[in-house]
């Protein structure tokens, strides 16, 4: 017997599985929390933009998590450490975090502990809006190639967006900072014992996605380009890399260090790490023709379409990157920047609910028809990702009463991100991508058999649930078993590890032409105010808009 | 010594006052909550348009009000019944009660008792939208100055628009009615014992308003146009009445059998029944270059002007009718659809609050600076009145992310409101009505100095608050007052008897120049939604509206 392990950095904690390589068994899991910061993000009450982790975090997690999932697989026939094969990491991206020479995370500096610039940028952080709107407008004018990947805007999500507005509001934070590696390039760089950043085995999912790596163009944007930006960072490239790679390349081996301090074998191999949603749509089955959504807190998009044939650029999109996901294939990668978050927000911050209130909300909306709660709501509290790329954008609610209820508003919730995944469908679709299913995993897709009739119904495609509820961290594992290789006890390929170690399971949530007929009709009202105030459209006429909600509610209301 | 009472009944409740006529004094005050549907309102769970109330409740609550307030007052020195010289009564409207030959109302009768169609129909009841949509067209085409008096818009919420909806969806109900007559004129008829519908002295306030009465056009509209509408409205007509009245005639004076039943003086004189504002607006000092504001679960607002000048009419408001307030003046009404209950919506559907959350949250929100929230909101939960007249627009609300909190979304619908009250106050300025003072009456003017401040500050007014708590009652004990006259104790004109009954606050609350300069942005803003979902303007450009929101509220955090 054989077995890896995946470690799956999210947004409020890390998470540790160790699986049978023969069967895909989860055999023993541990979920440790972030302790700073609220639910482990670092805010700023002044900037909401604001989103950072501290690195300490990251550490402690790694070996409280490993060790207990460990001790937990402990308890299982036939499982022992000495048999692990491979770790896979997968972690939240773009997190860029400032290092110094020895590979250190500023942020682990006493004299930097308290500093936010010194600290992880979390994925969310949007505080570099300034800084993406000049790159995209830099890249129009001199590099369009560099944009054309990924929906022609360069995000404040990613990498130089954040490495620049450290620079440029926090000057000192830069300097101090010898080199920033990703979080997913990270943590295999400190299981492997590298202290020096230019060592660092970087993957292609994070460099291509969010850096603007590109191998037709020797790599990281080049160094006349960045000192349009700055000329420190033109410097800054130097100390980064030259190559990133997928994941048929190690990012290293378990160091003595780390073996001692999890209890498994020096030398293992350690996967290169990925950004959480790609090894998550490796943990689901991804393959052509297949659409990945991971939902949690966002929501991420993958395909993939085989290396080969020719990809159209597609607007809006995060961008397609030639291994980012499987190895031979285009990762193409999409997503929305709050899913979760915003019932969250709506249950929590708004109801001053806990669990209990998303289970009797979902109770009561349940029951409403498409439309019966004739509200509208554009799932934008934490902005657009895909496909306006604009951070900048807030969300919307229209349609409420006197009498308009909690339940009500939190279908409403619910039916925008779906009218803003239908949107990212149709997107990808348009541009001759195949999607003849949607897999989804995460919470939300597990425990919210409603949250999934509603997407099936607003995109019109069935939807299937992935079979682990780990899958970001089972995809972490794929990949450590296939770069083990079937002698150690792995596979030799990714379509046989898939095939032995994930799956689907049974349900299969089917569009209800009825509910599409309406949701049609929703969707259209949606992409008017969508349009409108995402600027797409800026002479749109929305005297209609309140009128047709109320119609189609009376019409929906009668239909009971 | 003598005593006037007032008698207001309100949305949820009716009120009774005893007051010194020589003073003002509020010697005695009774509540009687009404005990049907949900706080007095019978709802349709499948139709949020409907509102009535049950006509039993009126006769209940006028007997115990009145009863507890004259024992409420008998506490005091100098004191007693036989020194009432006279009553005044006012109510929400258009309220008309469908009554059989004898002046009973339907829903009194035990066949109809459960029958929704043969209760009062509410102020806010919209179901009629469809109606008065059609008065509106049919006026516009065969009698255009029907309408120029009410904004060349014929509400949903008025006489006409809910007789012709009962006659069109429950013909049997409005066959069983002999004919129609408001809750302010009805109040009035059952204290001076007539049961006879013609002979109810029917006020002008409520006939103008909203009944389209006019002395130019020989009273009520021709049955030439009604039999456009139907010619079973035609007919209604006959059953109706040829001459309303403002308040220099009396109603009729106070019969035994009620005379017997409160314990007063048989024969004192019942005041001509006005709508609660109007008599709110005289209860608060009203004159010329005065705008009284009562702001309650909705808002209207008053002025008057001197019934010689030339006064051009006025797109979107309520109406402008001579004597509907003071007796040689014209009174303006303008008003929004909903106000209060906006807020207690917010507090108690969606935040699951009571009393204590209303306090708590505006203790939160009123150390927030304008513009600090980042929201914006429309105030048009129960559409809209003045100036778009449209029962068939709501809410929304924009500019929410992750972080926004319950205090500021309050914030945000409190400023809605006062963005509304704005455009009531620009467009009634803009044609020739001087408003130098806003006096505002009501529950929140009195309790919220966070709402004074901020309608001062988006409003550029400056705002005083009615001296009396009660300003609706304290106006209809005035008017008995006045239509008692001196001989009896009262007097002979209102400026008098307003002069020793009435009195302001000594607060004023000034705009603050900083704070009108980020409300004037927010404001401009506000309009543009506004105009684009209300259908003014078909071609706005909305993309800038997040951000700008974005903008403010950055700068407003900063200013800290």
């Amino acid at each position: 017997m054989s077995f890896t392990l995946g470690v799956d950095y999210g947004t409020n904690s890390v998470r540790a599985l160790v699986v049978d390589c023969a069967t895909g068994e989860e055999l023993g899991v541990s979920v440790f929390n972030y302790p700073s910061g609220h639910q482990g993000v670092l805010l700023d009450k002044n900037n909401h933009h604001l989103a950072r982790q501290h690195p300490g975090d990251h550490l402690v997690g790694l070996e409280k998590s490993v060790r207990a999932a460990l001790a937990d697989a402990a308890k299982k026939n036939g499982f022992s450490p000495d048999k692990v094969i491979g770790i896979g990491v997968d972690t939240t991206g773009s997190s860029p975090i400032p290092v110094d020479a020895k590979n250190v995370p500023l942020g682990c500096h006493p004299e930097w502990a308290k500093n936010l610039n010194a600290q992880c940028w979390l994925w969310k952080d949007h505080t570099s809006h300034n800084e993406a709107a000049e790159i995209t407008r830099l890249a129009a004018k001199h590099r369009p190639q560099y944009i054309a990947k990924c929906g022609n805007t360069y995000s404040s999500e990613w990498f130089w967006s954040k490495i620049w507005h450290c620079l440029k509001t926090d000057p000192a934070a830069f300097d101090a900072a010898y080199s920033w590696v990703e979080l997913a390039d990270f943590i295999p760089s400190v299981l492997s014992g590298i202290n020096d950043p230019k060592k660092v085995v970087r993957g292609v999912c994070c460099a291509g996605h969010k850096a603007l790596y590109c191998d037709e163009w020797n790599g990281l944007p080049d160094k006349e380009f960045l000192s349009l930006l700055d000329p420190k960072l033109a410097a800054l490239r130097d100390r980064l890399y030259d190559k990133a790679h997928d994941a048929t390349v190690a990012a290293g081996s378990l160091c003595p260090e780390w073996a001692k301090k999890l209890g498994l074998p020096v030398g293992i191999p350690i996967a290169i790490g990925e950004m959480d949603v790609h090894y998550g749509a490796i943990g689901s089955g991804i393959k052509e023709g297949v659409l990945v959504k991971a939902m949690g807190t966002s929501t991420c998009d993958c395909a993939v379409v085989q290396a080969g044939k020719k990809v159209a650029d597609i607007p809006g999109i995060c961008g397609i990157v030639k291994g980012a996901i499987l190895p031979g294939f285009y990762g193409i990668e999409a997503g929305q920047s709050a899913v979760g978050d915003i019932f969250k927000w709506f249950i929590e911050v708004v109801c001053l609910g806990d669990g209990k209130l998303y289970v009797q909300l979902e109770q009561e909306a349940k029951s409403q028809r498409p439309g019966q709660n004739g509200l509208l709501a554009l799932d934008w509290n934490n902005g657009n990702r895909t496909i306006l790329v604009d951070p900048m954008l807030s969300g919307l609610l229209v349609g409420q009463t006197l009498y308009s209820t909690r339940a009500e508003i939190y279908r409403a919730l619910i039916e925008a991100t779906a009218y803003g995944a239908r949107a990212i469908i149709e997107r990808i679709k348009e541009y001759g991508v195949p999607i003849d299913v949607v897999v989804c995993c995460g919470g939300i897709a597990e425990k919210s058999a409603m949250t999934m009739q509603i997407y099936a119904d607003i995109t019109g495609c069935a939807m299937r649930v992935s079979g682990s509820s780990q899958a970001c961290a089972l995809g972490s594992a794929v990949s450590a078993a296939v770069l083990a290789g079937k002698a150690k006890g792995g596979y030799d390929s990714f379509p046989e590890a898939q095939a032995k170690m994930t799956s689907l399971k049974d349900i299969v949530y089917e569009p209800k032409p009825e509910n599409q007929k309406v949701y049609d009709d929703l969707y259209a009202l949606y992409r008017l105010l969508h349009d409108s105030f995402g600027g797409v459209k800026n002479n749109a006429d929305l005297s209609g808009v309140m009128k047709e909600l109320i119609r189609i509610k009376e019409v929906q209301s009668k239909a009971l």
